[in-house]
């Protein structure tokens, strides 16, 4: 096994993605490089190379392996540190099925309705992305209130796999909120979440890894030019 | 933990990822019972209950415990069934990050090319469909040369994780090679892949469960039908 100095992070500051390989790597207290890539200036030569097939962050360069794709890299980090307390996914198959099953639905289903609701324009998209979000947010309240038996975290009392592949969008939500006057998570809706994210933000795994919330805001703004055009070169080719 | 006579697979039988599920079983020799669903006639109240969120099928019933989603569904065999020989991940951490990474692959990316081939009508469509199918089997048939190290399997000497993930499709495949009078898994473009297929298909824990293609070929007539039907319903969203 290579030693924790040979650890890299790619990344992109703004990305909740890459959060979460972070997150986990100062779970399991292994030192790594974290190196930032600027995509408006390009892709780095060291990321094409790492992850050829998708040229997408995260990336974990362990030694001479390279591994891309969050929740794959949360589990490989699980598996080579899997003496360094706490495990990411529960030790139980059936609690770890149903981790993945979440965590897929969270990036295959959720994720999608929540950047609809970030780059919604017109007020009846936004309407209808945010009841999709809600959607969403009300299944993973019931997952909650089941997986976490009282505790703090869906991990129990430790944040584990779920924890982190929600919690990396706590601070995109803050932005979200903050633009469309809205409670993603709100309190009366959703209490137990409401808690654990305050919970996961203050975390000591978390709280120095998470962006600052005006950083992005403002951030959030490039990001959100860069969605609508893409939107609309895509509306171009639709009538065509 | 549950006996083995308390595992069901709810599927259909042309279904390519509920065979996944069944190959594994089979694998593990692990007794189940397979109960056929038919989404012609309506979902079945299991289905609906053991599935809530996707309704779709494979499910894996195990005791109380109900496991959707094919590729959560081998690992959590390969989990609880880690004592019975062979195992379905590799052992390393790398190599099973890298069979995860590639299962992803096929599942978001390599699929909707075939599903695409599979419905193309007009010939620009099919030729572009066929270019995409190729290019990802050009990227697996490099990963079968790297992963099965000159033996016969992406998991070397017994079929494994990925073998299950990509070898699911292979009748698939001859029936899209059927109507399109193409070879999709091509001898001089993939050999390597070419000759994994033959392996695979006549692989004990696998030659039993694969839908017979002239079966399937009728079937698909009316899978295909349903396809166009929902394309053309989109077609019809986009425009108004």
């Amino acid at each position: 096994m290579a030693e924790s100095s040979d650890v890299k992070v790619l990344g992109t500051w703004a990305s909740p993605v890459v959060l979460r390989a972070r997150i986990a790597l100062h779970l399991k207290s292994v030192n790594y490089e974290y190196v930032e890539e600027n995509f408006f200036q390009g892709k780095s030569e060291l990321l094409l190379k790492s992850n050829p097939v998708y040229k997408k962050v995260p990336v974990l360069l362990h030694g001479n392996n390279s591994i891309p794709e969050s929740l794959i890299i949360l589990q490989y980090i699980d598996e080579v540190w899997s003496s360094a307390a706490p495990p990411i996914l529960p030790t139980d198959p059936y609690e770890r099925a149903v981790s993945r099953f979440w965590a897929a639905y969270v990036d295959d289903k959720w994720l999608p309705a929540l950047r609809d609701l970030f780059v919604a324009e017109a007020e009846e998209a936004k309407t209808a992305a945010f009841a999709r979000v809600e959607e969403g947010l009300a299944l993973l309240e019931e997952e909650y209130g089941k997986m976490s038996k009282g505790k703090r975290f869906f991990g129990g009392n430790e944040i584990g796999y779920l924890d982190i592949v929600i919690g990396c969008f706590l601070v995109w939500i803050k932005v979200i909120e903050k633009f469309n006057e809205v409670k993603v998570i709100d309190e009366a809706k959703t209490p137990g979440l409401f808690q654990w994210a305050d919970g996961f933000c203050s975390h000591v795994a978390v709280k120095d890894v998470l962006p600052d919330v005006e950083a992005l805001a403002q951030f959030s703004l490039k990001v959100r030019a860069v969605f609508l055009k893409a939107k609309a070169i895509d509306s171009t080719d639709d009538t065509q």
